[in-house]
């Protein structure tokens, strides 16, 4: 059982038959298809060597369909992660240089390292915090800014930065040596791109094709696009032009690679590292939710994150990336009918022989393509809508959503992502910090009482009750100090309080030594303090402590019965 | 109305009477004495020159009158704020060194400005997140802390050190320099504070004081202490013979003093001012809370920042340190029968007087008698059965306590207080991230629905409800995501889910969109997503979004009224 738990292949392996052998297989051809471009293309995003994609494509599929529990996700370089990668090693050496590489593979390894503590101390909760609002506000302020990096590869010009203030001015100032070959490869790539997006699929499935055929075959467009414009520059000698190219690529499969051992650089990548295991875990497991619930199937989010830090360690260690379950490779895995982990093992393989077989082809693929690639591909994740329709919905959420894309956008990916989640947070605790109470009456006649602000109902002067509507811990425990005391503050008759707490799950240490606080300060301003509707787990815990031995009042069961002992003599007076 | 919620003198000062400035000026009389000897104390326990905690004790308390709005809290120089400040000092500069001293005046700056933007922004709300846990493990902590620091002094050896570790190991290394003069005057001092503390009270009482006046003259101890050693010193010549002495204190009023320009300084001190601008807030607050409480009275938290700031403000100005509300001093005052503010003023003229009249009598003052005031001062602080009282309410409350003490003996005030914040935060959030929720069945024969697992209920194999008693934030919105497909998962022939909300004050962007990945997750499986019992101001955000638009199910009002539309055709078929 347990074993099954952190090895979930125990789970499938067996029962393994040669139906899913076929479904897995035509699954991973066609994943492995959009994959090769994909990971090249990512490589080049976050500004490393061709090879680097594919060789996080290679080992840590394997890895994660050993430790990974969903069915159909496929792991690899996405285009978040990837933009992610380059801003961390921006400030460590020079995109491409041998310190950059090196940065890449630790980056791998430290958040291989990161996932797998999260997941051994189940710590996935921790994930939780990265609000809806702000990791949407994230994907789509970081899919603009990728685009806009990819503009130089298809303008063919030079430019740099990590925000759309450094692209622009850099993309202004270089504009006027835009190359024209370059211009037409590229533009026309992304043209078919998205031509095809539009038009492919109804012309396949005019053709006779099955829509879901039609739609797996219109993915897979990028590589027909990879294919004619490598073969348009291995024809044409575009290179000799000044067609940008990915150029020589090492063959042959990933050697075993060591992160480099300086603790000041794991220090200075510890924060991108977090980052980029916590985005890359998100994004992951919310695919990977989505695809496993069509099929009433699960996936543990806390083994989710052994597979993901698996996956990454051997990313790190074969000379790759960090990696992610991307959503676009994912459904295409799934709607291509993939059925276990083997449809990643498959896929694998197919990128293991690409390396050894295709690589002095792709020498000659203009980067131009792999831009256009890029842009079409992260058209998907920029969600403008979202915004206004959170704005309309919470406007909390929404200034976190706002603070999350601006500084995303224009300053860096790691500053708006930790201020995203900082605020979002902060603007959590604010709001537990006071919650909801109401001063309550009775209504006439019945034993129901009700906000005194909201129904007609009868007032005792000398007796008041304060109902609180959420647990007590320490983060509002001095609110509802300050809610009393403004109470018998402004009734200054009162002679009874009874705190009415049907909602209370909960009462921390905190709170219950505000309760005495409150039990004393009331004492010496001459009220007693009562409680009614205590719940019962709530009632065990305070049963022995200084605040039931001290309180000036008593336990009531409900709001009734108090209502009915302490407002008795003055009824018996009239 | 909104000047006198920021000038809060405005509305006590138009209505000062005789009365009143007979009751200040006896309470302020009481309290100078009892602040003349601590301000040198805490001034020394900070590693300052003397001077520096009296000019502390003067316009602060000027500008905490004008607006601070406690009627009773005593400012100036306090134990736990003196230790921090040697604490966030120490890697600056050497003890007593220009620079040490210009960077207590910078620290009192920042955290009056800290606390001035925190006042103007109502942040008060932030010291909530110090739960009581913390602070008490931090206090008692700190208190052992400085009484070890203390013991130097009393036996008059060099020692250094800001946790036990490094003070104990100091203290060993130089204990066999024991000044034997030295410290018969400590311990001399000591024994007498103790017993006075002890048994002056009932002495008093017994020669025919009331027990409050006896109580206050109890209070006044330390002066006696000081006058009698001082006395000695200077008679005796002590300080020729090796007695440490506080020595030439500059006559006068303090001057003003501007902060050092540093900007690296100013980040240095950044992260030791917040700390110690939140424990004072919360310190202040804490006994300005009880105070008023006796009264009847109410203080403002948000204000009480607002005041606190100018009172930081005005200690850095005037070349004094940070300083805050004290526990005892502001007790005493309030016995003492002050009724407003203006007993804070006329303090402050006390204590200027005092650095008028009384500076050459202080060079005379032996260091072992402040260590002696300060040891039995912060003997009240340590409160060890709040450890057993704390890990017998609540482990996790218990977690935080403990590390919180351990950091901040073994390692450094800073680490303690972050260490026990971060904690409880993160336990806390742990929690939310977890909320209760049930599957319910319904009561045989009636129209209630109760927990399956703790009640005898009726329930149906096609339709499940869950009820969630919690609001729904992005928190837990994954959580209960993943409650929701762990319950189809189980139940296959689920048709119907009902998620019942009558604990549900609120559903943010996040959890909405949880909500409606689960409608479709749901959709997906053949499952029909329904609510019940959704609060009208749920309802009323919810009714415009995707979510009820595309709702599978339908919303109920009550799960009853679900129970009767989803069963009745299994019913009708039986």
């Amino acid at each position: 059982m347990n074993l099954k738990q952190y090895l979930p292949f125990l789970d499938w392996l067996p029962a393994y038959r040669r139906e899913h052998a076929v479904s897995d297989l035509v699954a991973a051809v066609i994943v492995t298809v959009m994959l090769i471009p994909q990971s090249l293309a990512y490589a080049l995003l976050a500004g490393l060597p061709a090879q680097v994609g594919l060789y996080a494509s290679i080992l840590p599929l394997v890895l994660y369909a050993l430790f990974g529990t969903s069915r159909t996700l496929s792991v690899g370089p996405v285009a978040v992660i990837a933009l992610m990668t380059a801003a961390v090693l921006a400030p460590v050496a020079a995109a491409g240089s041998p310190e950059y590489i090196a940065g890449a593979v630790l980056l791998g390894v430290m958040s291989g390292l990161m996932l797998l503590v999260m997941g051994i101390l189940r710590l996935g909760f921790l994930a939780n915090f990265l609000s809806h609002p702000v990791i949407s506000g994230f994907i789509t302020a970081s899919g603009l800014v990728i685009a806009a990096s990819q503009l130089k590869h298809i303008l063919g010009v030079e430019a740099s930065g990590h925000n759309l203030i450094e692209i622009g001015s850099s993309l202004a100032t270089n504009i006027g040596h835009t190359h024209l070959l370059t211009m037409l490869v590229g533009v026309g790539a992304l043209v078919f791109l998205v031509v095809s997006r539009k038009w492919l699929k109804p012309l396949l499935a005019h053709l006779g094709l099955g829509a879901r055929m039609a739609d797996l075959l219109t993915k897979t467009a990028p590589i027909l696009a990879v294919v004619v414009t490598t073969l348009l520059a291995w024809g044409f000698g575009l290179q000799a032009q000044g067609v940008g190219v990915v150029g020589q690529v090492p063959r042959g499969l990933p050697e075993f690679t060591l992160p480099p051992m300086e603790w000041s650089l794991w220090k200075q990548l510890a924060v991108g590292a977090l980052l980029i295991s916590i985005v890359g875990f998100v994004e992951s497991v919310s695919v990977g939710q989505t695809l496993a619930a069509k099929r009433r199937q699960r996936i543990d989010p806390d083994q989710e994150l052994i597979g993901l830090g698996a996956a990454n360690l051997g990313a790190g260690f074969s000379g790759g990336m960090p990696v992610t379950g991307g959503f676009s490779r994912s459904v295409v895995n799934f709607d291509a009918g993939a059925e276990t982990p083997a449809a990643g093992l498959f896929t694998a393989i197919g990128i293991a022989l690409a390396t050894l077989l295709l690589t002095p082809a792709i020498a000659y693929l203009p980067t131009a393509t792999l831009a256009a690639t890029i842009i079409v591909a992260v058209g998907t994740l920029i969600d403008l809508p979202a915004l206004a329709r959170t704005w309309r919905y919470s406007r909390s959420d929404f200034g976190a959503m706002l603070v999350t894309i601006l500084l995303t956008l224009l300053y860096s990916v790691e500053a708006g992502l930790v201020a995203g989640v900082a605020l979002s947070i902060g603007l959590f605790l604010y709001r537990t910090s006071r919650p909801h109470s109401a001063v309550i009456g009775r209504v006439p006649g019945t034993e129901h009482f009700r906000n005194v602000l909201r129904h007609h109902v009868e007032l005792c002067p000398k007796v008041a009750f304060l109902r609180v509507d959420e647990s007590l811990y320490f983060a509002n425990a001095r609110f509802l100090e300050e809610t009393v005391m403004d109470l018998i503050t402004r009734q200054p008759e009162l002679q009874d309080l009874v705190l009415v707490c049907p909602a209370v799950n909960q009462v921390d240490a905190s709170a219950l030594e505000s309760l005495e606080a409150i039990n004393e300060r009331l004492h010496d301003a001459g009220v007693r303090l009562h409680l009614s509707d205590v719940k019962g787990p709530v009632m065990d815990r305070l049963k022995d402590t200084a605040l039931l031995k001290k309180l000036g009042g008593k336990v009531y069961l409900s709001a009734f019965e108090a209502w009915q002992a302490l407002t008795r003599p003055a009824t018996e007076a009239v």
